[in-house]
This record gives C-alpha cells, sequence and structure tokens, in this order.
C-alpha cells in the first residue's frame, strides 16, 4: 500500500498517522524525494484502505498488489517525466539519445565528439571516467580529471553529462560534474551504491545486470525511490546467454514488460546490448519499434583507437545516418 | 570449396571431376537440388582453386572459409528467393506475413480464420495438425485428417499452406496438403527430419533451437541444402534464457548476424518469441526495425479457447490493427 | 489418478471400467507395458478415489497429483528395477557404469575395447552407429553394418549393448542388435520418437536435452512409459550455459531432484557433462558423491584418434584408475 | 610476465628495474603483499626474460601467458596456503567447512549456533550482518551491532568469524570483528571493493558471480592480490540458468577448472549451490567428490524460523550427519 502524503502535512498529523498505520497495518517506510512524500505499507494482512484515505495529510492511498511498490504503475497510472538540468525533460513524449564515447579519453576526443553531436542535435553525452574492467591491467580511466573536462566542454556547449559512478565514495567529487548517474550493469544489484542514488537529486539511469531478471531491476529502483530518489531511467542493456556469436543478447521484450510495470522510462542501449559495430545501427532500429523512450549509443572520433568497446562503437559517419534512420522510422512509426 | 557445376555437365565429366577432386583436394559431396548442381569439398589443405575452374562443366568456384558452405553469403552473394507455389516468393524485396492458428481444430475454425486472413490480404496460412507437446496427455493435434480440410479451404480462397512436420514417416502423407513445411525449435537438430527436408522438393522454414546456437542454425540448414533442397527459410523463433518474466527471450540480435552470414531469407516469430499475446504487437514492431524478412503470427477467432498457445495468439482485432501499424512502420522505414 | 489393473482383469470389466472412469472422472489412457496394465486418468474436478477402488480387476488406485503421472515417485514408491538381457538389472541396489567409445569404427577398435572392458568387470558397453552431428560433413558413424560387428563382439564377451536411435526408422533393424536403446541430448523432445520406445520392449536410457527442463525429462519419460514401455533410464548430461570454459554444466543437482520426483534410475554422464578429459575422472567421482545410480563414460583406446568426441575420452589406463577410485569411494561413502 | 623480488631489494634497485622494464618489456605494476613483492609486466611483444633474472633484487621470473597473471597456477606450482587468525591455515591440505547462519539475528540465536557448532569441531562460523537482498523492504541485516556481539561470542568459543563486506565504507568497523571478510555473488564485479579488498591484511572469501564466468572470477581475484592481499579463497556457489526446479544450478565443473587454473584453495557452496534444504546434504557429497578444499554450509537452530535463507538451511540435526558423511566420505576417497 503507497499513501500519498500532503506537502501540508504536519509533523504531528504525520506521527500519529504513522504509529497508527505500524499498529494497524504493517512494516512502514516513510520516503521524501523532491517531488513527494510517501508512506509505502507491507500490510501483514488484508486492510480496508478507506479508513486510511479519511486521515487528515493524506492526498491519495493505493493498493499495490506487486512486489514493487514505488515503481509500479498500479498507483501511478500516467508515465513520469524526468527533469534533467533545467530545461530537458525525459518521458514518453519526446525520444532522446544518449550519446557519446565509452571513456573520456582526452580533451580534444571530447571536443571533437561533443561538436559533432551538438551539430547533430544531440543533448545528452556520455562518457565514462571511471571505467569497471573485467581486468585489473586493463585501462581504468581518467578519473575526476577527465570527467572535470569533459563537463566543462560538453556544457559549454549546451548538452548535458551523463556518467557512470562506481561507489558512494566517489558520490561527493563528481556531483558537480554530472546531470545524469549511470549505475551500470555489474553494480546493478550493488544495494549501497543504490541507496546512495537514493540521496541524491539528479537523475539516475539503471542498468539491469548481466544475468539480472527484470524483477530484480525493478526491486534495485525501488531501492532508488524508497532511498528518496524518483527520477529514474531504466535500461535494457542486453543479457548474458549461451550465444557467442556476440556479446549480449539484446532483449527487447524487456522494453514492452518495464512500460507496463511500471510508469519509469525505458532505455535500450543496442551498443552493449549486441556488442558489434555493424550491427548497431540495426538493433537501434529494432528498439525504436519495441517503443522504447530512448536509446544509448557508443560513438569515437576513430573507433578503431578507442580505449574500450571500440568493437561495438559508431564512427561519426555511421551515426549521423543511423540518426536520419531513426528520425524517419519514428515517423513512420506514429503516422 | 564450393564448385557450382554447369546444368549441361556430363557424367563422364562429372566422374573425372569428382574423381580429380577426391585425389587432390579432400573430401566430395555432391549436392543436386531443383535450381543447379554443386560440389562441397572440405580441402585438406590450401588449394588453388584456379585449377579446377578450368574443367569442362565447372560454372565458378568459390572458396568459402566458413565452416557453413552451401547457406554461406560468402559463395552467393545475392539473397536467394524462395519460390512458394507458383505464383509467391519469399525474399527480401517483399515482406510476408505467414498467419493463422497454433492448432488446426475444426473446419469452421479454419475457414472464419482463412476468410479474415484473405481479407486482410494475407498469402501463407499456418495451422499445426501434428503437435509437439511437452506432456504426452496434451492435445496432439487433429493429424493428417485436420490437414486435409485445411489444405482444401486455404487454397481454395488463394492462399498456401505451411504446416509442421515432426518426423519423416509423416512426408508421404503430409505432402499433397503442404506448401511450406515447418521444423520446429524441438526438432531444429533431428538430423534424420533435416535430411529428409533435403529430399523434397518444396520450401522448409526451419526454426532455432530452444537454445540452438545461430552456428547450429545454419548447420542444420546446410543438412537441408546439402540433401538436394535450397529453398530454405530461417526463423527466430526466441530463446531460452533465466528471465521468466516471459516464455522466451526473442532474440533480434539473429537477424542481423544470419542476414549477413546467409543468403537464406530470415524471418520472425514474436508469438513464440515473447509468448504473451499483448506484447506480440510490439515484438513484431521490433523484429520489422530488425530487418526480418517477414512475420509468423499466430492468430485465432477467440484466443482464449485455442486448444494451445492460446496466452500468445491474437484475436481477429488485434491482428487487423497490427497489419496496418507493420504497413505503416515498413514505409517510414524505408522512406 | 493412475488406477493400476490386475493381470487378470476381463475385457468386459476394462471396458466398464474404463467407461465408468471417462464419464465420471476425466480423460482416459490405457497403458499396458510388460509389467503390468494401468489407467491414467487426468481428473476434471476432485473425485472420491475410493470409488474406484472397489472395482473388480482393479488392484490399486493412486492419487498422483504431480503433473507426471506414471514416472512419479508419488505412486511407485519403491525405485524401479530395470531388467536388461537376462542377467542384469539397473537399479540403485547395485552401482553400474556403461562405457565404451562414442563412435564404433572399426572391427579391431571394438574388439581391443571390449576386451579391455570385460577385463574391468564392465557389463554394459555403449558405442554409436548412427551419429548425430552439427555439421553434415562430420563423420556420420558406421551404420547398421558396424553395429551388427559391435553386437556381435560385445555379446561375445558377455556384455551387453547400449546404442542410441536417432529415428523411429531405424527401430526394425536396429533391435536386433541393442540391448539398451539411447536418446540422445538432441531428441529427448523428439516425441515420435518418444512414442516409437514406447512400443519397445527392450529398456531405454534417455538424456536430459541441451537446455531441457527436467520436467520436460520427467514428460518425456511419461511419454515412454505411457506409450507401453516402463523400462527407463534417465540420464543427466550437462547443460548449455553462458559458460565457455568447458562444453557443458553438469547439473548434478539433477540427481537428487529426479530421484525424488521419479521411481526411475538416474544416470549421469561426465563425459559430455565437462567435455573435458582431463577433467572427467573428477567429475564422476562427483556424480558418485551426488547419488546416481550409474554412470556413463567414453573410453577410447587411443582418444586422440578417435573420429568424434576425443576430447572428452579416456584411455584404458585412465579408466582403470578411475574405476578402482570410485569403487573406493563408493566404499566409502556407504561406510 | 612476474618478478618476484628480494625481501631485500633497495629502493634504488627497486627503481631502476621497473625503469628498464617500462622502457623495454611493457606495463608495470608493483604489488607488495604480505608474503612478498612482485612486479607484473603486460609485456607489448615477446622478450627474453633472462635478461631480467640477472639484476640485483630479483629472486625469480616467470612468463606467464595466462591472463590472470599473479593468481595463476602457471607460476606458482604449489597451491596456496591462506593464514587464517593465527592458528588456523586454509589449504588442500586439510578440509573445511564453514558453517553458520545466514543471517545474525540475536545472541541467543549465536550462542546456540556457536556452541553446536564448536562442539562439532567446526573452526570457522560464517553470519552476516550487512545483507545484500534483492528488495529494499527485506531484512538487511542486524548490522555492526550484530557484527560486534557475534565476534565475541565465536572468538569466546575458540572459532574464527566469517562475514559478508558490501562496500568500502563499512571496512574500517567491520575490520577488527572479522577474519575472513567475504564477497558476494552480487559484489563479485564491484571493482571498487575488489581493490579495497587488495589493502587488507586478512584473508578474502570470493564468490562466483550469478552468472559470472571462471575467467571473470580469476579476474577479480586478480584484482584483490595485484592490490596487495593474496590471501584469497575461490567460492562456487551456483549460477543462474534457465532451470526453475532450483535456486541455482551448482556448477561442480568449476573445481577442477579453477584448481588447475590457479594457486588459491576452492570452496563450494551447496546451500546457494541448489537453494533447496534437503537437498544439500547430497549437494555436499558431490562437491566433495569433486576436489573442493571446503565447504560453505547454512545452519540454524530453527531454519524454518530463520530471517533469510531458510529454505536452504539446516538444523543441527542434519548438519551433524552430514559432517559424519562428510568424513566417511573424504576416508573413502583417499584410501
Amino acid at each position: 500500500m503507497i499513501i500519498k502524503l500532503k506537502k501540508e502535512i504536519t509533523s504531528q498529523e504525520l506521527e500519529s498517522m504513522s504509529s497508527y498505520v505500524k499498529e494497524n497495518v504493517g512494516t512502514v517506510k516513510l520516503v521524501r524525494t523532491k517531488e513527494g512524500q510517501y508512506m509505502v505499507c507491507i500490510p501483514q494482512e488484508d486492510f480496508d484502505i478507506r479508513n486510511i484515505g479519511k486521515w487528515a495529510g493524506v492526498e491519495d492511498v493505493f493498493r499495490v498488489n506487486d512486489k514493487h511498490k514505488l515503481v509500479s504503475h498500479k498507483w501511478k497510472i500516467s508515465p513520469s517525466s524526468i527533469q534533467v538540468g533545467e530545461n530537458l525533460s525525459i518521458s514518453q513524449e519526446q525520444f532522446h539519445l544518449i550519446a557519446g564515447p565509452c571513456s573520456i579519453e582526452s580533451e580534444k576526443q571530447v571536443h571533437n565528439t561533443a561538436a559533432f553531436l551538438r551539430k547533430q542535435g544531440i543533448k545528452l553525452m556520455r562518457g565514462g571516467a571511471f571505467k569497471p574492467r573485467s581486468s585489473p591491467y586493463s585501462f581504468r580511466g581518467l578519473g575526476l580529471s577527465g570527467l572535470k573536462f569533459f563537463h566543462r566542454i560538453v556544457h559549454d556547449m549546451g548538452m548535458l553529462v551523463v556518467s557512470e559512478i562506481l561507489d558512494p565514495s566517489q558520490l561527493d567529487e563528481m556531483y558537480p560534474y554530472v546531470d545524469i548517474f549511470q549505475i551500470g550493469a555489474r553494480n546493478s544489484q550493488n544495494f549501497i551504491l543504490l541507496d546512495c542514488m537514493g540521496s541524491v537529486d539528479k537523475p539516475v539511469l539503471l542498468k539491469r545486470g548481466l544475468s539480472g531478471s527484470l524483477d530484480e531491476l525493478l526491486y534495485s529502483a525501488e531501492y532508488i525511490f524508497s532511498g528518496g530518489n524518483e527520477n529514474i531511467i531504466l535500461c535494457e542493456r542486453g543479457i548474458r546467454t549461451f550465444e557467442t556469436a556476440y556479446r549480449n543478447v539484446l532483449d527487447l521484450n524487456a522494453v514492452p514488460y518495464l512500460k507496463e510495470r511500471s510508469h519509469l522510462p525505458v532505455f535500450v542501449d543496442p551498443s552493449h546490448g549486441i556488442g558489434v559495430r555493424r550491427f548497431v545501427p540495426t538493433m537501434c532500429m529494432a528498439a525504436v519499434g519495441s517503443g522504447c523512450d530512448g536509446l544509448m549509443i557508443e560513438v569515437h572520433e576513430i573507433p578503431e583507437k578507442s580505449k574500450s568497446d571500440g568493437d561495438q562503437t559508431l564512427n561519426f559517419r555511421e551515426f549521423e545516418i543511423l540518426y536520419q534512420q531513426i528520425k524517419s522510422l519514428r515517423k513512420g512509426f506514429y503516422n
């Protein structure tokens, strides 16, 4: 059960409400986000929610029989709109591309790519400063210094920054330079990091785990929301299977499933989803067909020289053609 | 190495050619199809193919370093066109839908569905007479008698029949009533059945196994082609993974991969690929985006009363809307 | 519900019994095996089985709420014992090894291997005459002629023959030369072949599919039993996963699960289960620890020269050492 | 290439050595552990290692063509022995059980369990203070206060503490109360946490990821070793597959593979590996058969009342019987 509280609820009303629910319904978690205040209750047994609705300070009460509560579509019928920076919102109204290199490598690289992307009309640029790598001997990113110039160049061009955080200890130093925090596949069930993201007042793009079930993904999103941050974008990025013909199996089934189960926007990352550069544009088309709200695509001036993920990264010309196709497809789609 | 032989090659030329290759190159398999004659050679070691090209009766010689030979795109650059019946061809030039019920249930059911599909403009109708079922106690199809009236009704309406064969012993009785033989996922590596399909002069729609790799799918197609039948349609129908939110994971990555590796047309079966009726239309859109050459969709007048696969079957109204969307999407796609 | 019928039931009693059940309980399937006669009923709704017990010709009635009926442990509490040939029985009382080459290659090969195995005390020898191979260009076995001399040599040495059947069309010709028919992983859901095995009066060793669930395996066994043959051995042989360090993942969890769910004996095939020769002996030890009733192991005089599966086949010396270890382990296990 | 340095190497020798290698061989990472000093070099191209051997301060040089270096068996032929506390060492010489509850729940619970385990002769007790849970609304452990009394009681009984760490921020507070830090499956590729474990002078038990490949597990161990801590125990705990009959598939193939590839000890966790209480003892037997160096088993006085993982936890009586069987099996094994 979710109890949506009025903004003007007094602390006394809140307290008596909370004790009442604890005593008569079940466990209670109070959730405060920028957008609202909620009480999430896991009832011990069946309960007449009308009793709750009459209390002072209560805006609305919802019975949510999903295991996921705050991220469920059952109580919040209209899809969420995620505010990024001051002038951008991510929702199903408008399709967004997040594009950019896997890793931040140099000022020149960032500058050239940012200039190209801005010309294309892209508003969200990705770039990894801290890279999770299987081997400790691989390139692990330029760290904070890289993120700083990335942020400067990208903002100078009027775009916003998407970058991955690996650990709560990085939050304070990264905070000023990031507009959307990305949680990578390997951290999809790093619950301490998810808790930490709940305390942040910036949006989070949450990737599905390597073999994460969609219910686990929704639970991970629930961590962030119940921690106090309701600005979450879900991202399908391919799962691990027996098939070795490509890096991952992009699971587009996830898109209609997630959009039915949750009010959160759903993105797709075809670059990781197939992991083969020449197939990425096709899988972007497929993803658009699946009804996702946006795409994340890896772009590099010279993918062959990229320090990571070069095998799945498009060059400028490939991206440009793809972007035209996406626009054309989406037009066809809705006419 | 594939040696394409001239139609007019004499048996003497063929014989001396064959002994020469056996002695100097490696193992030889002579393949005769309706469309042509080929020698497939697995060379012991490197060999100068120019020596072969000069022989009488040789049209062309191709070095194919894929493990798959006859189905490989390496020697046959242009995509294959599959002739079905007398007036229909399946190729990447034109997009085709195969639609119809999972199982043939009654004359009335077939008649109503066929009339509906014809009105929509569908040319290929599916219907199972022999159903592979996990449990021996489930409905296993009406068998030959069902297939007979299915064929009569479908042909009367000017459409063609797609139906699954489970065993070589069914070939003779099924032959007059089937236009495209379907090999189901559970028989994707039934090599005796594949051999048998090689001897047939009608097209075969070959589904990927439950957890079949794409290389195995191509090998299975190679069985059919090298058995003498080059009219093969590959079909992605979802794979088995850890995810339990839906019946299978539709692997659209397979489409660009297969179309690069092989000259054969590639279909997608979103009904099995997600197994959830209300998500099937969305996954059809995604499949179209992935560039497949056609779709196979389960349709029933009242899916709730279907004897099998009702959970993933569209009703007439749903199919009609979907079909309009597919047409609209494909227009957008190519403009 | 399973109704075990008396041997002496009259055809009239049977008929009236059958109509009564059809009318009052649900669908009925009459199953006749060498060992007994059964009626398997899938009741429409709850039913008082005591009514049935009183009928003439009824030996016993069992309520089986498993989806698998005849193979379920719920009605047959004591584990099954499978008679092979005249003097051998497979059950959990005595541990059996099935050993031998992947493929029958030559009389000399079979003779040397058979002589070695007999000296070791092995009673069941495997050898493939018809080989299921991913590629049509691989060695596909010597066929019937190979099976004939295999049978002669193996029987001359007092052992029994285990060999794989690929298709019902092979049954008649193989029948005289096989003591246990093997159904391979790729045919684990070849329902026509399973039906066919139901009609045979020799035991069947049924392998789990590449990615077959255990419930599917039990269903496939139910096909054979309900077809009239209750002499079935289940065999775990590794499943397909994301892990590429070995050929398959031997799933020993399957052993206690299958032994709880079914009264049938459970074997393990560690040769396919890991697919790496030097690890096979260790996985045999693990399999014994899991409580299986027997093992199937690939053995060849010179594995490096084996025509198939050489990478997972033990030589004579390795097998000899392993066999000693198995005996020693099993002693330790039960003391 | 691994250069093992002498303890008495001077800083000047080290410096000139390091520059020489950087210039002539490739990238260099200096690794200092309690036990020794190493230089790990990833050579750009082939290099004559004999040149290195002559330098002052060099004890030995090893060419390691594995992608894993310090954890590889290629350079360290003898299996590692891991010192825990002052009087215990984990190695393949002696088999160890880690036993205890999933979660620390109360002093009474810990006391009763500890008393029982000590009587059995167990030396390592597990208990979770910080629990990773899919849902934010599940019990997440008693935290530090629980760990403190756990440590006191366990140490009072002469046993040592194994407990899971979720995040680097917990290290300082947990450090005094933990003898072996456990890294759970969901953190198997939490690289920041792995880095952090590299800086600790206590052993780490590292679990394989939910769908982590064994090569990824070895890489994760390499993070810890190259971070400065060579006291690592690898732990197989089941992988995620399509099979839903049990929680995970215990992959015992991993044991011989890991023991061949690495010098580190390998444990198995059958409780998570099958996730079904009544099958856990059988899978312990199988694990012993696979040659692992130890087991981790969940034990609770009343599993039905356990706050987490009750479905896979043994009670005292079950554990006692199992322990006798393990001892008996291991005797049989080596006789």
